[in-house]
């Protein structure tokens, strides 16, 4: 059995709560708040739960093996830094953390005391993104062209982080896991249209190591919602659309090659435009998926693929989407 | 009456010749292409119209008051510049010239000569346009925030020409026209997928005066033809959907504003979230009313707003985004 | 106070035990369903409420003012009855009963005995029902023509009911509300595909008072998923669309007026094609409204509009439906 | 070569023309319609070619071996048969006739003569309806169980015809061809809200042999345009939505099959949710095929699917539902 600690219930927190709670192996004993709404409804639903407002209780706990980081990136350092150093194993929200430094400093501290971070990137656990995935190993879609998403809609304005940090560690996520290239170079457009210094719209272009280019249009000011990915490539593109509940992935058999790859010049290319097919999506709850996944890498010595590194990847795009925004589009290499 | 010499039959040239035919105070008199089947099918529809293969003979004829030009952008500077030359008012395929250099000659030409010049930005006599442009003027979207538009299928590839020319000029001419603001800088990014240099994929931000910012998103890659722009206002946020029959054009109640605008920090904003209204959209030819436009321009000589003046600015923002790409996105100042 | 008893805690028990509780005047303080799973959910979510698995307890219960019935139509009116005659209002499922002759007895017991019958058509208490019934209300729709409703999706055929009792209630009951119209003849066609005698597709044509149709299209063997209801009146058309999140009603200024009332033939009409517009609908849980509704009918002596009665033209229109089917589409008057 | 007269230049009949004109072994020699503005049209296009305001000329020139019949449906009867008397093989617009008594006149006349009746059904000829038609001979879709199909929108209030004379043979003449049954009876309702008789809604139901079940709702006041068809079969289910340029076609892995065929009661279905799948549909001009198959029966003396039987069928659905109309929905058996 892997007793955990929650710390955080605001939004998400229950959400975790419930389905580590519904895995057999394992144990939510301890859920943690500084709010008093937050606990009383932890309270109310798990009596028998320990519902607490200081996390030290949780981060001193001998009883506790892992501890689920479920609060504003700005305290996770401190936070997910005290649970590793008391011998915890962490499961952390997205973003990782709030700079490369703190990324790269957790990380070192898991490997020297043999523990777990697996960072909480859900998405990569939908049926969407696993369909996707698949289709990408196994030679469906072809070379890789780009991949291009909008995440957008009238979003709540947060204090704290801009519209980058706060929706593109998504779309970040699923590119980098999906592509598995090294992202070479970032360059991003932006602006706050309000008085504070906050992003509220914004545009990332990362460019990847073998052609490839990423696009991400992340805004809080958008009248619609939208959430929709194309992703090219030489033999089908792929379009997922988030927001159908039925056929959100559809596969094309349109696309373009090169006539002649010898020829130089004038380009010839070639088109295919053929059937489109919607693959039947898995529609369990991606979270439940990523708990077990998570038992499953501490019950047996697993590294997770969406561990510290895939988190650190996220934050040096995140980082470098910020300074070169705040250059006006200037390129950062990473 | 006014006489016409419409350059160039192949794709939209057809159209222009019968939009100029339609209007009672002008005729097309002559009609060139160096392409046997254009001057064929030209001579099937007009059997009584000059059909010729060699430019001159228009360029140079006493007859004809005004030329058409309707030919690939290479050769735009060259045609009008011999056309203005001889006394002609130019009616000209967008973009309007090669680089902004040719531009600048072209006004400066047509202004010695007191000559109209005319970019055929189609787009501006569409119903849509025409009704945003009133939304804005009468005050109806408010404080402008952004400008959104994606232009993206699987696209010709054009010999000469890279994306952004190909596609971009449509964006470019609306958002300067809806728009009305000086265009400060672009930064813009892309790639080139194959053996030629000519970009398939590019992602164009614009900053304008006033805390205003642009995004267009080019691709001749996509799987789905995608042809939707939105503009965010303090008072009603707009979305143009250009490919669908009815409702092309959606004005939401949804935004938000700062609450107070004096208390420096942390910002807070109201939402705002209500109905949505799609107004009836006038469905008249565009190029029909651009070239009556252009016929009452010449005719009581005024002044087209979209003048050689527009061209260029489009000319400027095409350059400088092209220079922005080949250097990964830096910002290229106006 | 008033306490309520609960029998059935199946698909839709659950959420009228949480909306009951929800209400600070109401307390659900007993529980009954047959089935040994459903008793164990309920347990963990109400440790503190009694739950039984005889319904005798409830109905025979002195402490208890009212009963939600929540079980399979077949069951109806038994329990209803015996509710009724122990002093005890209703709140029963649609369809409120399997005949038009239990519907009656049940309202003359409940007469009587001056109780309340509530039939939980949870339809008429949508932000969508309620925003269409106000436009037709003031006026804004004009003369009605025509209400028709699609609901038609890939679905779980029923072992006891066919479609038409399944899903036309819906259709049947909004309808009723909405045009406030007495139903004179009913015409409908279907077909049993399978082994047994149950339609699995039906179309139901109902005429009303004053010139007005009504045509309802109901299919457990389709493969999309569709809730559509058009309206149409002389001065505006309403489409509602129930699968979309935002922007469920449309109403369009659209349609055609008789040009001259007097003159007799031949039909000369106005055509009308104007602005659409999508009215802000109300998202709240439509079953919390109702409950509370349903404890305000009770505390302070009020007549439901979705009475007995209410739940019986529903029954009335459903048999007549069944026999018209039976006989292949015969007109059948109520 | 084959010579044609085209009597009626109005709506329909100019693509008539081109398309005939488009075919090596055949020519429209001369077009005839009685109103003035169509004739100038015609002989604008078409200088050379005989333009003529009495079809007799057609009718009884010997010159002309085929006639197509492009004139409203009450003038089909008298010209197709002068046609046919006169030893010309008709190619005659839909509905075929006014009545079924005139079909098989006519029927009987071309076959006494041994000339060919083809009846305008251009849908038949489209790329999706050739696709459905092919799924549905190679066994894709399985058993078929039901044919539903929606044709609405805000249409023009014919004088002389209703709604379903209108709109309903595209659809009866769709289902006739790819379901190859018996229509067996029609039962169908409708209403006209204006001062003449013409039903401007109508709800149409076709039994066939073999337990099919066909359905036709068509509307000339729905507020939004709607053509979708759907085919419920055991093994696939097809959505065809004509509105839209791109998959058009949606054929769904989805269905249900009795579990156990020989178990009576109570009735177990397996159900079936898996890919869809969205078939590249032929894009070429349906009735330029149509019309080369039409020279090409006669040319070789081929007897025609679309021939005077097809209508005739499709007068047959037509007359009875009329009359099940006039009777409130009664049966009325073919």
């Amino acid at each position: 059995m892997i007793n955990l600690g929650v710390i955080g219930y605001g939004y998400w927190g229950p959400n975790v709560v419930r389905n580590f709670n519904g895995i057999p192996n394992a144990e939510v004993v301890s859920i943690c708040d500084y709010q008093q709404n937050a606990l009383k409804r932890a309270k109310n639903i798990y009596p028998k739960t320990n519902i607490i407002s200081d996390c030290r209780e949780i981060l001193f706990s001998p009883r506790i093996d892992a501890v689920a980081i479920v609060t504003p990136v700005s305290t996770h350092y401190d936070i997910a830094r005290q649970a590793l150093e008391n011998g915890k194993h962490i499961f952390i929200e997205k973003p990782f953390t709030s700079s490369v430094e703190q990324a790269e400093k957790l990380i070192e501290l898991a490997e020297k005391k043999n523990l777990k971070i697996m960072v909480d990137h859900t998405f990569l656990f939908t049926g969407a993104v696993k369909k996707i995935k698949q289709l990408i190993d196994d030679g469906t879609i072809g070379d890789l062209y780009y991949f291009d998403s909008t995440r957008v809609n009238l979003g709540l304005f947060q204090k704290d982080v801009n519209v980058v940090w706060d929706l593109a560690p998504h779309d970040l996520s699923i590119m980098d896991y999906l592509f598995n290239k090294n992202a070479v170079a970032v360059a991003a457009t932006g602006m706050a249209h309000f008085d504070n210094d906050l992003e509220n719209v914004a545009y990332i272009t990362v460019y990847l190591s073998g052609n490839l280019i990423a696009h991400i249009n992340v805004n809080w000011l958008s009248p619609v919602k939208i959430r929709m990915t194309m992703i090219g490539g030489c033999k089908k593109m792929v379009v997922w659309n988030d927001l159908v509940s039925d056929e959100k992935l559809r596969v094309y058999d349109r696309g373009v090659e090169p006539e002649d790859k010898v020829s130089a010049y004038p380009l010839r290319v070639n088109y295919r435009s053929g059937d489109m097919w919607a693959p039947k999506v898995e529609q369990s709850e991606a979270l439940k998926e990523e708990a077990e996944y998570f038992i499953d890498c501490i019950a047996n010595d697993k590294k997770p693929f969406n561990d510290g590194y895939s988190g650190l990847r996220v934050i040096k795009m995140l980082e470098a989407t910020e300074r070169s925004i705040k250059k006006g589009g200037e390129l950062v290499y990473l």
